[in-house]
């Protein structure tokens, strides 16, 4: 079975100046210097308008990319169209996909994993991103999925109050659950922690133990209560690629408490409204549009904070066109809007007819 | 009230040689030098069969002498005859257990955590010892009690495997527990239990955090079960004296998180059959005399293993008697022989008659 579907990387949108014809461009060409980019479960911040480099993000966390095989394989084995999260490379980068598949085609069934740290009194569009692609992959493949709120991280790393909060969700740790908190931590050394986390002596131990908790969700004997006595059904982990090193740490680990690792489904960052060198973020309200926020609300933030990348003077943004690659509201686009046909038209728009831009790029 | 009993320290056994009469020897004199006592919650060694000098440890953990007034105290607070073990100095030491008293006479009450470390099958006759004083304080002064199984601290420090263990308490967790756990764990660095309890880069982030899991129970919010919204039901903690390094830790986060400090009651340590040099151990079988082991199994290990510090020759003994300082067997009585008397009089047989002993004492 062929489907109808079109794939455009996430390199077309965030990384060197797109092929107007949205072919592939998978080498960024010259770019950032290592350690330009800052990707870490708490800080995410590039210093180039287009947003992280995920190439070099590959090579330096050692994931694999989802290329155009490994989407046409998903395609393949559920019958569905990708979602566009994979047409689009939004989700660009994964550990064991093809494992999972595998397996999956022999009638091994797998589970999802995901989560949120609840920092803010409404999530933000951003938070969607795990979540929609996440029930996507549940619809597709029909299998079982936990999530876990963090909310204890987030009492660990922020000051907030714990008291403040009405919830508290890592509370309802079953014993089973704890049984692997436990069995992550006695295999996991402060040392360890240290190079993958950066914790220094002065970080309090809730941190330095914390890994362990996010870590405990990826083996499935964390939840009798779904797989009953089996330890070994395989946990495919969708999440922006900020939490890599709690899976890369987990994927450590797994051999040695006798537990399969899990697979893991990586994303871009979903940008603040004032550009992409940073990931939007609850604790900056001008940075966010919240799943709250009227129509009326959304329209004022884009119009008064979102970065358009639009030239200085009228007659230069006409001769040179819009900058896709660095506009949030187009990027916001590329995460949201189903129609790809409509996404490129809009794309070719704001970018200006090919023609008036620098005709070196024709030859 | 005036209550029929007589108070013969701890040390009238332990440390020096005790005057004939019992009256209280409060300084053990020269003794062991700092550093001679391993005593921390994994190892406690002596390099003196006298045991432990504990009058050094008082020093050198900062806590007090639990003296005569303070068990006239606690004989008039509760109108009870104070249990052997505080009459015996074997609870020795404590912390703010006046703050409790004065507390509990103004009709504030307070509740009682102990715990064990499920090490083996069986408890041995040392594990008894915190047990029996925490009942006698439940029933002379009525107040709740909590006890933590910490079987997860057994995993983490010993090498069983968690799957051998039929039971794992601490997993019962609720979620008030765990909030305080990670409270605790928030405001506890890595630099302090590396200072509390040698921790090193090395150790796993099990045992870096675990401290947080013995101190929650200290906090009455821990519990909304039995105090429901309270915070400030203080908590009294009986438990041997190398147990104090978590509270003393615990004492530190107390009033930065908002709970009062938990007060201490510190037992001496039960020796092995082989000598006060160490504490009885259930992971050396021939150490421990075990709750399931039967009278003649008793017997036998007491005939084989117990050191009695007796002389070399018949003769020597007849002239210098046995040393009740160090007889492992006449110690043991000291904790379980209630009868004050009785003990006092085995003591003086064992030890012989005092004119036959080195007359320069007697000057």
């Amino acid at each position: 079975m062929k489907l109808d579907y079109k794939r455009l990387t996430g390199q077309d949108y965030k990384a060197g100046c797109p092929a107007a014809d949205g072919e592939m461009v998978v080498d960024t060409g010259a770019a950032l210097e290592d350690g330009d980019d800052q990707v870490d479960p708490w800080n995410v911040s590039s210093s180039s308008a287009k947003g992280v480099d995920y190439n070099k993000l590959i090579v330096r966390f050692g994931s694999s990319k989802i290329d155009q095989e490994l989407v046409d394989r998903i395609a393949r084995v559920t019958g569905k169209t990708p979602h566009r999260f994979l047409r689009r490379g939004i989700f660009f980068s994964h550990r064991d996909m093809h494992q999972i598949l595998d397996a999956y085609e022999k009638q091994k069934s797998f589970y999802l994993y995901t989560g949120r740290g609840p920092s803010s009194e409404a999530m933000h569009v951003g938070h969607l991103i795990p979540f929609i692609f996440t029930k996507w992959l549940q619809d597709v493949f029909d299998v079982p999925l936990v999530i876990q709120m963090t909310d204890d991280e987030k009492y660990l790393w922020k000051d907030l109050s714990l008291d403040e909060r009405d919830f508290f969700k890592n509370i309802t740790t079953s014993p089973a659950f704890y049984r692997n908190v436990v069995k992550v931590q006695k295999h996991v050394t402060f040392n360890q922690v240290k190079g993958i986390f950066g914790f220094t002596d002065s970080d309090c131990i809730g941190k330095v133990s914390f890994p362990a908790v996010q870590a405990a969700p990826s083996f499935s004997s964390s939840f009798p209560q779904i797989f009953g006595e089996r330890t070994d059904v395989q946990c495919l982990i969708p999440c922006a690629i900020d939490q890599d090193p709690y899976f890369r740490m987990t994927r450590d680990v797994a051999p040695r408490i006798g537990y399969p690792k899990p697979a893991l489904l990586h994303s871009t960052f979903f940008p603040a409204l004032q550009g992409a060198q940073t990931k939007m973020s609850a604790s900056d309200a001008n940075s966010s549009i919240f799943l709250t926020d009227s129509a009326k609300q959304i329209k004022n933030k884009i119009n008064k904070h979102a970065f358009s990348g639009g030239k200085d003077t009228v007659e230069e943004h006409r001769k040179c066109g819009g900058n896709p690659d660095v506009d949030v509201s187009f990027m916001y686009l590329s995460f949201f809007l189903e129609d790809d046909e409509q996404l490129e038209k809009i794309r070719q728009v704001r970018h200006g007819p090919r023609s008036s831009r620098d005709p070196a790029e024709d030859r």
